[in-house]
């Protein structure tokens, strides 16, 4: 049957498959990825959603996902336990037998031959396909993706265990979306400690200048992310009116904006710091760790983070960094002294070129009489040290994060030579 | 029109509005929440989809959904800009006009005045809420919720801003479940360092022996949740059942079961060592900050918690923890003896009863000779030192947060006096 599509970049839907999702006992990262991965090949996610591990709602699923989608991807449901339905339900949709894939079957003995395990009946379950339908190799595990056509429409499962995900979406997916490519162009420009509304202020007027431009705003906690994206034709022109929409937002937005959004803050940060030939050493106490594991989770890391030291217990402060006791004794341990002071002694400790320092009161509860939310970040340099104070809102978490936010950007500015930002950073 | 459903829990459908969840630009993080939310309160998430920013296709979403759930909530889009079409998108559900209420517009002008800011037309079109909706209460923010009947079916709108989600949530979506409450009990246990093959090996024998229990793994990195769930019509039997079922998983699970699924295990530790009056402190390389800020997520860490070194650069193992620098040049810094000198020198170094540290290669390069994936983690308590050595598998971040639970889960078994896991801890 010919099927006529809109114009544009092709068409996904999503079908995440699984009880524990829907539960709320796993979050569906696999989501994101899978969109992100889809607008990388130019091509966009139209409907998401999550099912119940069950062959029936698997196969009716996929059935309305036909009819709407040019490929239709589903994640989870591919492993070897009972639970795992969504070949079955494959089979149901596309009305035919499950058989035991010849292909599939042999890469995955000689799989577990490597490993030294042994073929379970269970664990060839999963080279149980529906009739008709190819294997795609999963170089990250034993559950092979699965693809086939539908009334045309090309229908590809994706094992859940995100690395098993991707490894197979590499394999299986990116190569038929790119085939097929349409023309969506996307650039995302990161900003840090700007509330949303701020950003949108700023922004917003510019959009009767570009209007085949679309915009949206993606807020976390001290960070925005402003999306521009347009569709159409030819993929150059929509590059080059991008790019004009992109070059007067970084204009009205200044210095907030803190690169690509495509790199978090810490790749940003450990990339100037690289480029310049600097090194970084950190003091925390209401961050707990946060900010040098926000560090080392970017890969090259060890170039710029000399390491760290977190003081969580107040004594530790004295006794560990060195802050001087009668400063910690006179104005406790939340207090712009204290902050510089850690940055200093860190940054000799590790003999880096810059010291990052968090004090604060995360919560549940006050510190004494210091109240939730207020805390002080100071960064030490080779030449000036800097501490900045502020009062913020939310829980525990949002807090945590907005002063690794905070932390991260202060070294950024130092580095450039830019004044801090004082102002609120949340709306 | 009178509509029969099945007996047993009450069935929610949930839609998260927004294109950037689609794009995979935000990760949907208030789906497990709802989906946690909606199991608290005795009813089931039995299907969860994700629609664009367009008025058109919430509506169509939402009629679908009532014809299939007993309660719909929305998630997202109803903010002041012009992408925010939850509240359109109800009103062509319900067939119904938009219009100015009253009662919301009095709460945002009030909450405005406070604030010391102006009540713009943008703002204000927050209050604009479909004809005959109610608007429910948003202590976080300035977006109210939306509650609304269409055809006999509860429609709950709920901000998308994860704090403003739950604050409305608990103010008007918990309420409408407790009050229809239905049957389906749940019990998950948490464990640590077993692949989840094991797992399943392990447990899968019991399930003929409690034919009423749903048994589902849930894997992450390093540990696996073993969830069990039944459903009927007395909730005292279906907790006697769950309870029975628990009991006969723990005794064959044995050691790896840390816990309760609703804790981290961050939050074990932490409060087991509350109980035993133990304190804690981090030595950390691979893991670089992450050991720390897990048990600094948890409110209360600051009891048992004393801090803790980031040794990053090698040199820093030598120059900050005072580790035997022979040691390290003969060795290198990935070495089973370096874990246990950093473990017991970061336990003296912050008079903590347990020391732990982490040393390994957590790539994507090897270091020196030592491949990606050689880990050492040990822990120094008051009467002994221990130290395992594991190879694991997966990309940098799967093996850091490896290491992270192995760490975590070796405290708690110094703390118990039990033996380290010490085999394969993944599939």
């Amino acid at each position: 049957m010919a099927r006529r599509r809109p114009a544009g970049p092709q068409r996904l839907v999503v079908i995440a498959v699984g009880d524990e999702l829907l539960n709320g006992f796993v979050v569906n990262s696999n989501a994101a990825w899978l969109g992100r991965c889809a607008a990388d090949a130019g091509a966009q996610v139209v409907e998401a959603l999550t099912v119940r591990d069950d062959a029936a709602t698997i196969a009716r699923a996929v059935t309305e996902a036909c009819a709407i989608a040019d490929v239709v991807v589903l994640s989870g449901g591919l492993g070897p336990t009972s639970d795992d339905r969504t070949r079955e339900g494959l089979a149901v949709a596309a009305g035919v037998p499950i058989e035991l894939n010849a292909a599939a079957e042999a890469v995955l003995r000689d799989l577990l031959d490597r490993q030294g395990r042994i073929a379970t009946a269970e664990l060839l379950r999963q080279v149980e396909l529906p009739q008709g339908a190819t294997p795609i190799p999963n170089s990250a595990g034993s559950a092979p993706g699965v693809r086939l056509q539908i009334d045309g429409t090309v229908v590809i499962a994706l094992p859940g265990p995100p690395r098993e995900l991707r490894a197979v979406a590499e394999a299986g997916l990116v190569p038929e979306l790119r085939s097929r490519r349409g023309s969506l162009v996307t650039l995302s420009l990161r900003t840090a400690l700007l509330p949303e509304s701020e950003v949108a202020a700023l922004v917003g007027p510019l959009e009767p200048r570009h209007p085949e431009v679309a915009v949206a705003y993606l807020a976390a906690p001290a960070e925005v992310v402003v999306r521009l994206s347009a569709s159409g034709a030819d993929p150059d022109e929509l590059g080059a009116v991008i790019d004009r929409a992109a070059e007067d937002v970084r204009e009205v937005l200044g210095d907030a904006v803190v690169g690509d959004a495509d790199r978090s803050l810490a790749e940003e940060v450990v990339g100037l710091l690289a480029r310049v030939g600097r090194t970084v050493a950190v003091a925390e106490s209401l961050t707990g760790g946060a900010v040098a594991a926000a560090f080392t989770d970017v890969p090259g890391a060890s170039e710029v983070l000399r390491g760290g030291v977190v003081a969580y217990a107040t004594a530790s402060k004295a006794s560990v960094l060195g802050v001087d006791e009668t400063l910690l004794a006179e104005h406790g341990p939340v207090h712009a002294g204290v902050a510089r002071e850690m940055a200093v002694r860190v940054r000799e400790m590790f003999g880096a070129d810059y010291g990052v320092a968090t004090t604060g009161v995360a919560g549940p509860d006050p510190q004494g009489d210091v109240p939730v939310g207020v805390v002080h970040v100071a960064v030490a340099g080779p030449r000036a040290v800097t501490a900045v104070r502020r009062q913020l809102h939310g829980d525990r978490d949002v807090i945590r994060r907005q002063v690794t936010v905070a932390a991260l950007d202060l070294v950024r500015r130092g580095v450039l030579g830019l004044p801090p930002r004082t102002g609120a950073i949340a709306d």
